[in-house]
């Protein structure tokens, strides 16, 4: 149920948001997806190949997002722009960059394709890989996240 | 300008439309997406890594998938559900497979990662791979739909 993965997500995006956006966030409980849900307004999605193959997402709502990247950026960020989507997709790579560097010391070697980035009120992400897909759900004080990954090996 | 992808990635979608869905598409003038567009109501996006990196998408409006879906499984199909998800990120996964296989003969090797498959009224996707975006347009006797590619080299 690639619970090897879930530690090296989750710290990734704690660290990676600390890092980047000076942003604590704290994770929740990870959970077995079992259906799709609307997650949020704005997605980074990152393929991943290697010994295991798949696919790994990030979704924040709105507000979550601008806040995060108001951080970032330190400047007042009240809607979604291409600055933001960018951010979204750099945010997507490094946390994917910082999970794959764990998961390689363990000896599990992964590369990573570029991200793409979504938009769109309350979209909802399925992942296709035949595993299932295991979500980790993130808060903030201005509100959650989710993180989401999915292997066949 | 990523030219040498362009009839890999058009010849493999008028085939599997053709051969998996029984659906005949027709293509129309590719070009550089120069800003994000809204394209559709479900799309299909799948990492791509090797001698390129980076990511391909389609996207239908759910009249036209609906379409589609309905010639595939023989049935008639009024709106999203699970199978036609299903369905999507199937057509994705093959594609990029066609696409590859063409390119591998041109001695460009890539992997495709898994698929992902979103969905969302009106949702917009945004590549982020350093070289440009290349959209093809599609129509279909039942609506349009679009697909997109980046890479960086």
């Amino acid at each position: 149920m690639n619970v090897e993965y879930i530690n090296p997500f989750l710290r990734a995006t704690l660290n990676v948001l600390k890092t980047m956006a000076f942003t604590k966030a704290v994770a929740g409980k990870p959970y077995v997806k079992k259906e799709e849900v609307a997650h949020g307004d704005i997605s980074g999605i990152i393929g991943i190949t290697g010994d295991a193959t798949g696919s790994m997402s990030i979704s924040f709502t709105e507000t979550c997002i601008c806040h995060i990247v108001s951080n970032m950026f330190g400047e007042n960020i009240s809607n979604l722009n291409p600055e933001v989507e960018d951010a979204v997709g750099e945010i997507t790579n490094m946390i994917s960059g910082d999970a794959r560097r764990e998961l390689a010391e363990k000896g599990i070697t992964l590369q990573g394709a570029i991200p793409t980035v979504v938009t769109g009120k309350n979209h909802a992400i399925k992942h296709q890989a035949k595993g299932p897909t295991i979500a980790i759900p993130f808060s903030t004080k201005a509100g959650n996240f989710v993180v989401e990954f999915c292997f066949s090996e």
